[in-house]
This record gives structure tokens, sequence and C-alpha cells, in this order.
């Protein structure tokens, strides 16, 4: 049901949703006839939700098709990513811990190599290595323009992000990556009238950035991609009249809840007691909980099968002091596939879990893995749906019609 | 996903993609509790597929909903046929073994009788029997107009297609059948004014065809229908970024194929061994492969239950042939049912099978049979996404979004 629809279908209650995102959860046998990552792990705590409960499995964008994270915990949330394209150079920004407002525009920025006549002769800047490129990122910091702030944080290797902050700052703007070398970088060009001002500013930086540079002998210009300000998507509070919060290690998590709204939780640690100790710190306050544990994604890309089982494991183990906060509804699921065969996300659907002893409809299957969520009460549903199921299970949807 | 949007995340490789279409594969049980054809078939070789893959049913158009061959073929590739409704002039056309451009303007025909005041007795000229139309046929394609060609199939019994190819034209125009007895078969009639000239070339040969048929008992007039041009579907190329082959013995599947630019390959027999041979001699050419098992369907239609379980027991013999090929991804699946039981199409959901050893998620289903795949991995589908998962399969597809 479009969002505007849905909106006006939700009822404020005292009911608590947590959603509890393992990062790339859906795996693959490392060969046929074997078991998935999730199939593999001893999940006990987690499998007596699942006989409780129901299970199924989401597609996060379509058949077929490999989000990327930010799309991927979009659908989640109930937006549709393919709506709602949120701009790398936006997600790229939040992803290394730097908030972007309505109005500011945000870049990545890659490092390269210029050879003495201004061409390009390495777009990666030799890939020089991140503790090479911080220093360079501080330099980047000290430029300053006349009535705009202008903020660079580094992302990884050759990568940085850049955000102007300003009046009458529009994002139409074409990339200066030529994507071949033996060229110079292009210069930032306005897509639209309207964006000229913007396209100036964003010359005059990289001209200053060029002076920096100037002396480097791997990374001495840069291109720009990416150009994008905040989605201006409408809040959890607006649409589904939540109080929620986001409990995630990870920048790049914590800035996607921004976007829609959430209040994103500082607290210390990364294990997943960590994170359900913050969680039970704010459990008064909120009631939506979005819970991102990142490094089941992480090993799935190393395509370490045993780690990944291990955190996965891990999570189980924690399970009960979630539990003892007794959440009314509880969805254990990922955002996409993150195969260990693959190294890489991937398209398979997602296993998810609902919990919600007075409203789910138990189905035959006890064990949360592929195979048993393929068979699941629930079936197989875009992820774009799981904030419907949410709300619904926790008892804070109206009918719709008489 | 959208086309458009789907296109931009293509990637080129080597990968090769065999999508094998058994058509109106979908069957049922003769009686309750009996087998359907599939089921009842024994096919060790797609078995041993079915245990290493995933399967899935897709929906051709929608529940409920019995496709033709053409729109079931259209979804198969990706193109949403309720959108590119490709019009019957053409399909006949090419079904009919004539090819038609964009700019032509195809119609089908129907012979019919009419009395001595120029009214219709009978519309379809008492179903006049193949062998008695096709001299007719013969006669109309002597008739000639000026700046134009015309051409004209039979197609069967008292339907044929006719094809005016030439400057200006347009198909905007109203069927010539006035669906009743009684009274006389309708002028073309233009909608538009820019379709004018096309009504007039068109009553012009309806006036030269009813002098040459003016002598014959039964088919002594005509009516046309379904005006319409090739609809400019984008290309498999264009698209996909494939180069694609189509491998099939009729010719209506072979030109629906060339309507979205797959090359029609031509080869002796119509065996799947001869299917399977003109297969293997193309291999290193192109990337993806459509090969089509016309009989299914055609003992479908019959009802010959038997028979229709033999053909597929034939495809299953053959299948060594294909697989020697290696290919990285094969989908074995049909266009739409056609159950024997009801002798016709139907909208009940397709067998699907996904064999791509690198990148399938395997289920728990080792059986190619309905009542397997309606719990197999992929669940129930739309077949609108049959290539997106082939591509993603095929490992030819970027990630969405960062």
């Amino acid at each position: 049901m479009p969002l505007s629809k849905l909106s006006t279908l939700v009822n404020k209650t005292d009911s608590k949703i947590v959603l509890l995102v393992l990062d790339g959860l859906g795996g693959l046998p490392m060969q046929i006839g074997g078991l998935t990552e999730l199939e593999k792990a001893k999940t006990p705590n987690i499998d007596k939700l699942a006989s409780e409960g129901a299970l199924g499995q989401t597609l996060p964008i379509g058949l077929g098709i490999t989000p990327g994270s930010g799309p991927a915990h979009l659908a989640l949330f109930g937006y549709d990513p393919v709506v709602h394209e949120v701009g790398r150079g936006v997600l790229e920004s939040i992803g290394a811990g730097m908030s972007v407002a309505k109005g500011d525009v945000a870049a990545r920025g890659n490092f390269c190599t210029v050879d003495a006549d201004g061409n390009i002769s390495d777009r990666r800047a030799g890939r020089i290595p991140t503790e090479e490129a911080i220093p360079l990122v501080d330099r980047l910091n000290q430029i300053e323009l006349p009535d705009v702030n202008i903020e660079v944080k580094h992302v990884k290797e050759y990568r940085f992000a850049v955000k102007i902050t300003g009046k009458g700052l529009v994002p139409d703007l074409e990339e200066t990556d030529p994507q071949k070398t033996g060229v110079p970088p292009l210069a930032v060009v306005a897509r639209s009238k309207k964006a000229e001002y913007t396209a100036g500013l964003f010359n005059k930086w990289v001209e200053e950035a060029r002076k920096l540079l100037a002396e480097e002998e791997k990374a001495n210009a840069l291109t720009l991609r990416g150009f994008a300000t905040d989605p201006g998507l409408k809040s959890y509070a607006e649409l589904y009249n939540l109080k929620a919060a986001c409990i995630a290690v990870y920048p790049m998590y914590r800035g996607v809840s921004q976007l829609v709204g959430m209040d994103v939780i500082d607290f210390e640690g990364e294990s997943p007691e960590d994170e359900f100790t913050a969680l039970a710190d704010v459990w008064n306050e909120y009631d939506f909980f979005f819970v991102h544990i990142k490094k089941t994604d992480s090993y799935g890309e190393d395509g370490n099968f045993d780690a990944k089982v291990k955190i996965i494991e891990g999570v189980d183990k924690a399970i009960p002091m979630l539990m003892k906060l007794k959440p009314d509804t509880l969805i254990i699921t990922g955002d996409h596939s993150t195969p260990c065969k693959m190294k890489s996300h991937s398209w398979h659907p997602v296993p998810f879990l609902m919990w919600a002893p007075d409203t789910v409809r138990p189905d035959q299957q006890a064990n949360f893995g592929e195979k048993f969520c393929v068979n699941g009460g629930l079936g197989t549903f875009p992820a774009l749906d799981t904030m419907q199921m949410a709300l619904a299970h926790a008892s804070k949807l109206a009918k719709f019609g008489a």
C-alpha cells in the first residue's frame, strides 16, 4: 500500500517493535548439497522464536537485483529505493559519519594522479592507502570559500566525501571523472541554470584543492561524483507515528536511519551484547528500535564462512537479553544476502522471522534458515512490506475501509 | 525493476545463458489425485538439474489471466505484455512467417461469405478448409497498388494476414468485421487524419480483392482486423547487452524473437536433438539462446496427455547434448500452461527451473513438476522477472545503489 495511504491507518499504541537486521544475512552453501551460513549456525534461541512465530523470505529490490546497503535499508524502512534514489554523495557522506541536511550538496571524491600535462594517469591515485590519504583530507579541510561551509571526510583509501552547506545550493551537476586516463579531470558543469552557482563553488574548491595537492606524488588531483542532497524522505514520526531509535555501530547505517528521522543512539562497544545493552538503556523512550549487526556482511564479503556462522551464533547467544525487554513484535532478518561463496552482496532472497505472540499466525517451520524460510507461512515478499507487517503485528494499523 | 533502470546495471561478460521454453509446459491432472503431464513424465536428466538448482513457478501475465503465445513470450523476454501490446495483425503476420518492419501496416484477415445484397451470411466462410483457402490467397497476392508493396499470407482455414509496405502508413484504423451477419462488411475507417491515406489503400485493396473473389461460392468477401505495425521494442542488445539467438521451428516464435532483435537461426529438422545441434553450431557466436519446443503445447491443445508426456521425455533425453555445451545459466520453463484436460492455454502457474551452479541457491526440490515447483526456493513470481533472474545468475548484473 502506498505510504500516504498506509499512514492514514496508523494508530499510536504502547506496543514496541524491534527490527533486528543482521547485515548480509542470507547465504549460499559453499557446494551443492551443503548448508548455508545461517543453516549451519547453531541458533537455539532464535529457533525457539521461529517455532513460536512465522518465517518467510524477502526480496530487497526485486528478483535478481543485488542491492547496495543504502537501497536495501530504505526498502526495509518502507521507502521504495527505486523511487527514492539516495544520491551516492549523500550515502558516501553519511557512510563517513557526516550528516547531510536538505539544501546541502554532497559528493563523493576520488584522489587521482595527473601527469605534467594535467592528464589523468591513475584514476585511483595508485589506490593510495588510508593512512596516506587521511593527512591529505585534513589539508583539504583548510579550504574556505565565502558564504558557505565546507566539510571533507575520508572514506577509504583514495575515496573521500565532500559537503558544501550554504544558501541556494543545487546538486544538479555533472560528474568530473572522465572515466578514463590520458585526459584531464572534467570541470563541474551545471545541468541547469539554477545549479550554476553551486558548480562555481565546487570548481573553486577543486582549484584550491589542486594547489594544496600539487606537490603530492600520487594524489595530486581529484574527481567528484554523485552530487546529491538529502532526499527529503518523510520521517518515521510523520509516516508511522513511531518514535524510532537506531542502534548501529557503522556510520552508513546510522546515516540512513537519520535520513528517515530516527534518533541515533550513542553507546560503547560493538558486540551484540553492547548493542542490546544500549537497547535496554533507551527502551522506555521509544516504540521502534532498529538494531543493526554489521559483521555478518563483513565476513560474507571476506568469504569467511566459519566467521559468519560464529557471528550469527553470537547474536543468538545474546537474544535472551533482548527478550527480557519483552518486545511485542520482533523481526529478525537481513537487508540483503552476502553469501561467503560469492564474497559480495547478492540478489538471493533474505531470511525473515516474525515473532509477535499476540498476533502472528504460526507456521510449520521451527528453524531459522533459508530452506525453512522458503516454506514459511509469510511466503516470499518484497522487503518494502516489512514495515506494514511490523505495524500490523504490533496492532498499530486500523482496518482499511468499512 | 523498470527495463530502463535494469539496463543501466547490465555488465558484458563471457557467461552464456540458455532459456529453454517448452511451450504450454504447465498442466493439470486428468482427474483429482492424478499427476500432471510433467509429473508423469520420466525426466531423470532434468530432475538432476532440479536437484542442483532451484525451482519455482511463474505467472505469465497475472493470476487467472490466460495468455496468448505472443504476450507469454514477451513476458519471458522481459517486456511487459500489458504495456507493450503487439497488435494482432503483427502477431498473425509473423506467425505466418511474414516479417513486419516499423512503418509497415499489417492486419489479420478473415474470408467471409456475403449474399446477393452484399450482407454477410457467414463470418468465417463456412470455415473453408486450408487447401481451398490457399489458392484464394495466391489470387489476392496478384493485387498491386501504386507506391506500395502488398503481401498476403495464408494462416489457417479462413484466416490470412495482409501487410502493406510503403511511406506514410499509419495503423490507426477501425476493423471491418461488423461482428454479426445480415449486414455488409464495414469500410476501413481512419481513426485519425494521418491514417486516412492508409485507410484509402486498404479500401482499394479490399475492392480489388472482392472483384477477384466475386465468383467464389463460400469465400466471396473478407474482413480485416487488428491493424498494427512493429511495436518498436528495444532490442536484447540495447537492453541487456546480449547477443541473442533464437532456435525455434515455428514462425510465430521466430517472429516474436525477431521483434526483440534476436538472430533467428535456420536449421534442418524439428526434434529436440535437431534444435540442440543447431544450438551447438552457433554456441560460440552468441551469449543468449532462446530454444523453443512447440509440441508440448500442440498436444496440450489436442488433449493428448500421453503424447505430451512423451514430448517432455524426449526433451529430457536430449538434455545431455545441451549440458555438454556447458551453459553457465540454464532456465527450463514454459511460456504458459496448456493442460490436456482443458485442451487450451490456461492461466495456471508455469513450472520454472533455474540451474546455475556458481550462483544459484539450491532448494529442497529434486524433481521437476508442478507440486515441487510450488515449494521451490524461487517461490511464485512474474514471468516478467525471468530475464532479471537470468542476468543475475549469469553474473551480468551490477549492484543497485551504494
